[in-house]
This record gives C-alpha cells, structure tokens and sequence, in this order.
C-alpha cells in the first residue's frame, strides 16, 4: 500500500482511464494536468487517432487543450495490455439500459474480461460508471480476485462515481466534490488519496454500496422532481395557469422549496437512464421503486403530450400536421450541450414526420442530425433569418440554448409552440407546451 | 384607491386579521410591531381573553410581545361586527381535509358569512388559507361583490398565502418573501402596499389563480421529495445501506440535488394536507395528480413501517409487543416545535397500544398529551434519566428535539428504534427505522 500511495503522492503513479468519452476525457486531462502519467484506452480507434493527433471531439473540451497535454505526455492506446503499466486503473465506460429498460452492464464486464490478465499487484481500480448497489462487489470483486494476494493490502478495489455536467460553468470536474467508497477501508484511502490531488475535496463513505447508491439517488431525484414539474404542468395548463411563473413565484421562498422546470420530456444519457438501475436491482428484494416509475412514466408522455399541443396549434390555424412545415429549434437533450442523446425533441420529430409534416431543425450546438439507431433523419442544422422563419407554419422550441435570437423568432414565426417557458404567455401566436 | 393607499402608506390603515393561530398571530404581532391598529378576530373566546391579557398560547411567541403591543394598542375580540371598522381584512383561518380527504373550506365559507353584513367600499381583503386554485374568484369573490361598487376600484381582493415555519431560526414573517396575486391589477398594487410594509419582500404575480398554485407547488414539492426519500429508505434497508449517510454525501454536490431527510410520516397542519386540495380540483378537469397521491400513500404507510421495525427489533430480543414498555421520544410534528397535529408519532403510539404495550412518552415541547379527536392518550411527558430510560424494553426516537439528550439516550436505553437517523449505524442496540 504505501509504495502506491507513495506513487500517487509524488505523482510517479501512471493512471489508466478506460472510456474515453464525456466523463472519461476530462478525468484524463485533469490527471494530466495534475502532472500524472496517464494513459487513455478506449475500444474506438477513432477517438484514440483523433486524441492522439490533438484533437477534441467534445464541444465543451478545446482541442489546444488537448494537443497541448498531449504535447506533455498524455497518451490513448486500443491496446488494454497496457494496463499492465498503470498503477490506477479509473473505468469510465457507459451503463445504458437494454430494449426492454434493464441494466446492460455489459461495457463493464467487457472491460473486466479484456484487463483481467493484464492486472497486477499494485493497482487501485475505480468503477465510475453510475450502476446499481452492489456492482463493485457483485461483478469488479470477483474479476479483479484474480490478482494474486489481499484486496486492501496487494490490491485496491473502490467506487467512486463520476459527476459531469457538461454545460455546467459553475462547476468542472475538478471542483465538484468526488464520493469515494472502498471495498476496505484501506481501499476507501487509496481512493481517497488518488482523487485529492486532482479533485477539490473527496467525501469518502463506508461502502462500495453507500457510493453507488448516493449516485443514484442523486440521479433519481432530478428525475422524480422532473417528473413532477411536469406533471404540475399539465394540471397548471388546463387550469390556465402559467406553470413558470408559478416555479418562479414558489423560488421566491428561502427554504423548503428547489425549483426545477418542466420541459419536452427527459433526455441525456443519465437521468432518463440511471433510475431504473435501483428499479431492477430493488425487484431482487422483492421492492417496486414507484415514485421512480411514475416519473419514468410521465416524462416519457411529455413529447406526445408536445406533439398534441402541436397539433392544436395547427388546427387553430385550420391547419392538418399533414403538409405542414414544422421547425425544431434545439434537439440537444439540454441547453448549450451538443449531446443529443437520448433528447425528447428526436422523438417529437418522429411523431412530427409520422404525422406527415415536413420537419426541419436548427440547433448551434449540432450541425448535422446524429446517427442513432432509432431515429434517422438526413437533416442538417438550418441557420435562423426573417425569412425562413416565416417560410414555417410553426415553429417548436424544445431546447432554450442561449445562441438562439428569441427576439427574432418571436418577432418572424407565424406560430410558436414553446416548451421552455421563454416566451411568456402574453402573445397570441405563442402556445405553451 | 388612493384614500386607501395613502391609509395604508401613513399607517393610518387599521388591519383586521380574522383567525388567531400559528399564522394570523405572528401577522397580526407584526403589524401592530410596523405601527398599524390591530384587531383581532377569532371564533374561540379562550384564544382572545388570553391575548387581551396579554398571554400567548404558541411556544416560539413569547408572551412579553404580546403584552407589550396590547399595551400599545393591539386588540383582540370575538365581535365581527367590528370588520366595519377595519380597513384591511386578513383572513388567515385553516383549510383542513374532510375525512373523505376532500377539501374543508368550511372556515373560510363560514367567516364569510359572518362578515359580509359588515363589509363596506374602501377596504381590501386578502385571503392567506392554502387553497386550491380558483378559490378566491369562486368562493371569495361572489361574497365580497356584496360591497357597493366595482372590485378593483372601490374594493381590492387579493390572494396571498402565508408562508410561516414555525421553528424556523433562520426566517420568520417579517422576512420571507410573500406573494401576492389580486382579482385586478390595482388589487394586486394594493395588496403589495398593504404587505411592504410589514414584509421585506413582496412578490407579485398575475392572478390569484397563480398566487394559490405557488402555494401548493411548494408544499407538493416538500411531500413528494420526503415521500421519495421514504421509499429510498425502505429500499436501502432492504440492502443494508444507510440512507442518512447516502443522502448526507449526495447532499455534497454543489447543484442538482438537494437534501430531504426521511422519517416516520408526515406530519404537521400543511404537508400532509395541502397537496390534496389540487388532487380535488383536478378531477374537475379530468385529472389525477399522481406524484401527489403516490407521495401521500407511501408517506401515509411510514407509521406501519415503523412499527413493523419495532416489532422486530422486540422480537430479536425474544419479546413481544404485548407486554413490552415503549417509551416514544417526541410527538411533535418536527423538531424543536410545540405542535403535534397530524403526528406521526400519535398514529405509532397507538398501533403499538393496540398491540397490547405499554407506551409513554417524552416530549419537552408537549407538557400534556394533546386531546385529539382520533386519539385518546391520558399522559404527560416524562422526564427522561438513565433509570427511566433503562426501565422500558424499548425506545423510539420519532422526533428528534434538540432539548434531547441524545448521548444519555443511548447509553442508558436497553433498545433503540431510531426513525431520524441520530444514533448512526455502528451500535448493535440501535435499529434503524
């Protein structure tokens, strides 16, 4: 132990990142800031090549950024037989959810499986992917066991989940607080230590399971409070009540009360996502996780519920979704992010074309529609004037990003439909959703 | 309008405040403090004698204020003939559920009545019960027209909902922040008037629809985050982990996440109740507020789970709960108050008294166990001391005083039933609850 803790003291220790995407890259470069050796290993050659030549495929991460730690040293590698010459090993990879919304926990296990022989005496391995209570000790522990000696003298085994927020300009990874969990407690100190010169402050916890599951409660708050927003919404709105003003009225008061904001539907790659982690893992003890659930539930309903704003919108104007000419301002999951995974505003054109409009799109933060596997559109991110704004029958605003000219579409679109509250409720062409 | 305002801006006004509790008192205290006359109106010809001899009834007043402003001026009667001498009327009686769970506007209906016939042009009155939207133009308004002339120019009706936290050190009457929406805009003018003087802060919105909302949004977003970490509770004990501790290192990110602590149901005259009312007009529109009912039903059953955690905690001991001693610590609704409506602690008391023990209790807010109509318990507080606390077979902490001493609590009591999570998890006589 102290020959490690002695390494990452002096900064002699060499940290390995696996996963090298929007947690994984800014852990890398943070460590090598710090003056760590890192290496960064990913399966995707890609990202490897473009790492290497400098190159920064995440708009919030400036490429000189890049190219100059790579300048200083930082390496990526496809080849997992380099983690026989790390002394960390921190695993970034996704958790997502299967067809039928349970755990895949498969990037994890596939990760154990290809650095299992390549594992040494020596190391600290830190999970970071968010997952469900017992991950570390369930499916790392018995993996890593293959590493000859005592976990928590030979070997260190922690949890320590990551908490990006990319778009954040308050907080970066280096100032928000770090939650550590250790198999021992020896591996909670090894952790402990591993982070503390890179991270602000390190809150170290009594288990691998308190870790994993302070992580998903984070996660399951924002969605149930989502979740209730927005169902407040859909009360407030038949009640002609303009919800936004009432959050902003209820944040007047000093305690007791966090607003949060109703929107088109949940999105990104965490808070749709990481719930129904504990959901599945709750039902082997016999446990529904309800409020989970419902909020799954309704945040899922908020693009139809969306799309029938639409359509009303439209037919004031006795107008059919069939021919019409649908603008989408904003399909990044949220605002000022390029990320549109898992982003309600997909789905929403979805309906739209299923529909028979003709539907276009512009967001700033993403010039060409990404590829998934649900969704394709051959579509292109359209610059925003007078003119195409009124070439529109309507116009929908899904994400607020602030490089968006409000003034200008409210002034130029015939018809808005707006699901960010930005507009306010006192002009006619303007329809809350 | 303006003979009014200027009243209201010399101090000339006289304010009326109809309903003497645990919010019309501190109002009425504070704006005989800010240099108004003050009447008093209340049903209850005790609650009156004792504040014209200069007596109060609440813990966090201390009875010196009291006196203090009656000798300067501060009246209090049962006459309600007397709102003809007012200027501003304050209506600030409760708004209970009926046993169906249905709003009981009875107390605002009733003061109504009683009011009307003295009612006259040049007063404004302002309606402070948590209610749900639509309240003050369906039941208020239709009354007040009563009045010669026009609402809004030669009487002003505004909603404004109290706001008090009994207990809360931090923030009291004068210093948190109140909306208030009126029937017109001069209305709403006249009802900022009427608070910014009393008030540091005075928000306004557009309608009295949106001021009623705000108020439930914020105690709708208080059940439901409590009822959330409720079930987190009930599913982290199932996997033995700590949920204190898990929410306690969520609770160090900076942003996206905020604290709310479980414990053994909701309790108080406001969370419990006031989500309902939007759960009743809903249906009116053909909807159900699910996240309210989910929060209602999950914190409703808290009590069970407790017991339940009692009669195991007996029973690892070999005992049953027929029989056993139990002493419960704290009836009160939350810490450090006086006020034990709608307690938890009293449902638990008597399951466990229906259960055949013998229950007692401390609490050093409540002298004398409260007349109740759902509950009959001839008991006064005991003082707590080692021999005491080592007589009984089991202590149950549900509310967590800080006059407690807890450190003598848990040397001294034989078995611990801890709901708040004081005691930690690391002594072997202390289960988590």
């Amino acid at each position: 132990m102290n020959e490690l803790t002695d390494k990452i003291a002096s900064r002699e220790a060499v940290v390995g990142i696996v996963g090298l995407g929007y947690v994984g890259l800014p852990l890398a470069l943070s460590f090598s800031e710090a003056g760590y050796g890192v290496v960064g290993f990913d399966i995707d050659p890609e990202k490897v090549a473009l790492l290497r030549k400098g190159v920064s495929y995440i708009e919030s991460i400036p490429s000189e950024r890049v190219a100059s730690l790579v300048a200083s040293g930082f390496d990526s590698t496809v080849e997992f037989s380099r983690i026989n010459e790390v002394d960390a090993i921190i695993i970034c990879v996704p958790t997502p959810l299967d067809e039928y919304r349970e755990p895949d926990v498969s990037f994890i296990t596939s990760t154990l499986e290809t650095i299992k022989r390549f594992l040494r005496p020596g190391q600290v391995i830190s999970l970071e992917s968010t997952t469900y209570p017992g991950t570390t000790e369930e499916l790392v522990l018995p993996v890593v066991d293959s590493i000859p000696g005592q976990v928590g003298s030979d070997y260190f085994v922690v949890y320590s989940p990551e908490r990006e927020d990319p778009g954040n300009k308050s907080f970066n990874t280096a100032t928000i607080p770090k939650v550590v969990g250790g198999v021992t407690e020896a591996c909670t100190e090894v952790g402990r230590l591993l982070y503390i010169n890179v991270i602000s402050e390190v809150v170290t916890v009594s288990s691998t399971r308190v870790a994993e599951m302070t992580k998903l409660l984070e996660n399951i708050h924002r969605a149930v409070n989502i979740g209730l927003v927005n169902e407040m919404k859909i009360v407030a709105d038949r009640m002609s009540i303009d919800i936004f003003e009432v959050i902003r009225a209820a944040a007047t008061k000093p305690f007791g009360f966090t607003a949060y904001y109703p929107g088109p539907g949940l999105g990104g790659h965490c808070i749709p996502i990481d719930p129904f982690y504990l959901t599945w893992k709750a039902r082997e003890f016999g446990l529904h996780t309800r409020f989970i659930e419902l909020a799954g539930e309704v945040n899922a309903s908020m693009p139809e519920w969306v799309v029938s704003k639409v359509v009303g919108a439209l037919n004031s104007q006795e107008k059919s979704v069939r021919g019409s000419r649908i603008l989408v301002l904003g399909i990044a999951y949220k605002k000022n992010v390029d990320d549109a995974r898992e982003s309600p505003a997909l789905k929403i054109m979805e309906m739209l074309q299923a529909g028979g409009a003709v539907v276009e799109y512009s967001d700033p933060h993403i010039a060409a529609f990404p590829k998934t596997r649900k969704y394709q559109f051959d579509l292109k991110s359209l610059d925003v004037n007078p003119d195409m704004l009124r070439s529109y029958d309507l116009v929908l605003l899904t994400t607020d990003h602030e490089r968006f000219d409000l003034d200008l579409v409210l002034e130029h679109a015939r018809l808005i439909v707006d699901t960010r509250g930005v507009f306010g409720t006192k002009h006619k062409h303007v329809i809350a959703a």
